[in-house]
Parts: C-alpha cells; sequence; structure tokens
C-alpha cells in the first residue's frame, strides 16, 4: 500500500461549498482500479485547511490510472478551482512500525 | 479521535540514524494517555522526508499531555536535533468522509 498526501488550502467563506464539490468528486476517484480509502480531514489550527490521505495499492494506480483516467478532468474541474496555492501532492512507502 | 500531522525533513545522510532514533523514541510517546497509534512513512519523491501521523483520543493528550510530560524531554533530545527545517505540527479532526 502506498499512501497519497496533500495539504489543501481553501477560502474561509468556500469550505461549505469545497466539502460539497468533495462529496460529488469522491465517487471519481474511488471508481479506480488500486483505490482503497480517501480521508479528508478539516484542520484544527487553520480555516480552509485540510489533509487529503488516499491509500493506493500501488504508486501508478495514482499517477497513471486516475490521472490518465476522463474521470480525473471531472475531478480537477470540480475541485482545482478551490484550491490556493495548488497542493503538492507527495506518496508515502509503508509505515516503519507496526504499532 | 484527532489527527497529529507533521512533514518531517532530515539530511539524507542522516536516514538511517533518525530511524534508529524513531525506533528508540517510540515508546516514549506511546505511553502516553489517549494515545492511539503513530505511524511514519517515507517519502516516494523525496529522500529524507517523512510524513508523522499520530492518531489521539483528543487534542490534550498531545499538546497538554504529551508536551507537558518528562517523556517529551527525551523525545526532543532524541529526535529536534535531525530536523531541518524545524516541522510545523498541525492537527486535524474527524474524516468527512466514512469510505
Amino acid at each position: 500500500m502506498i499512501l497519497e498526501h496533500a495539504l489543501l488550502y481553501v477560502k474561509a467563506e468556500d469550505t461549505a461549498a469545497y466539502e460539497e464539490a468533495l462529496k460529488t468528486a469522491l465517487p471519481l476517484i474511488s471508481a479506480t482500479p488500486g483505490f482503497i480509502k480517501l480521508e479528508v480531514r478539516p484542520c484544527i489550527e487553520k480555516v480552509g485547511c485540510y489533509l487529503l490521505l488516499v491509500e493506493w495499492e500501488k504508486l501508478e494506480d495514482h499517477t497513471i490510472g486516475f490521472r490518465g483516467s476522463e474521470r480525473y478532468l471531472k475531478w480537477k474541474a470540480l475541485l482545482h478551482p478551490f484550491y490556493n496555492p495548488f497542493p503538492e501532492v507527495l506518496h508515502f512507502g509503508e509505515n516503519l512500525f507496526s504499532r
């Protein structure tokens, strides 16, 4: 399993609309082969900041499978206009610890 | 449950020593009341970058319980010298989605 990670920043006045757009967008990503689980969590200290974590079976399920799909064009159109600045997406390997 | 989050950066030549120090430090944090789970994952794109995620029952278990403990002084002494830059630690609330 690998973990996709991004810190997302949207304007404070757009958070309700953004969360609605996320709900609409969720089936676009979860339909991808290799998709395991998605979490979006709101930041306690910073209004408009969210943590996105997506579990994928392998890196290419995200970078090729999802980003190369028609569904990604719809995902981008729904969500990317909210981001300021545009997020850096990174991927992380297996947990170093079992506990 | 709340999630503590930090992106950690250590020098590429220090990663083995840092991972050893993490193993030593783990019991210091996991002994804290309210601690649920810790993950440290190495970044695929950036050598020396790690994602730290710690689940806590509530925010104060981390900010008061752990940071106010004697064990935190040992944690700092073991791990903080590795960080460059010093990480920003944020906390995130419940997942917006159930899937």
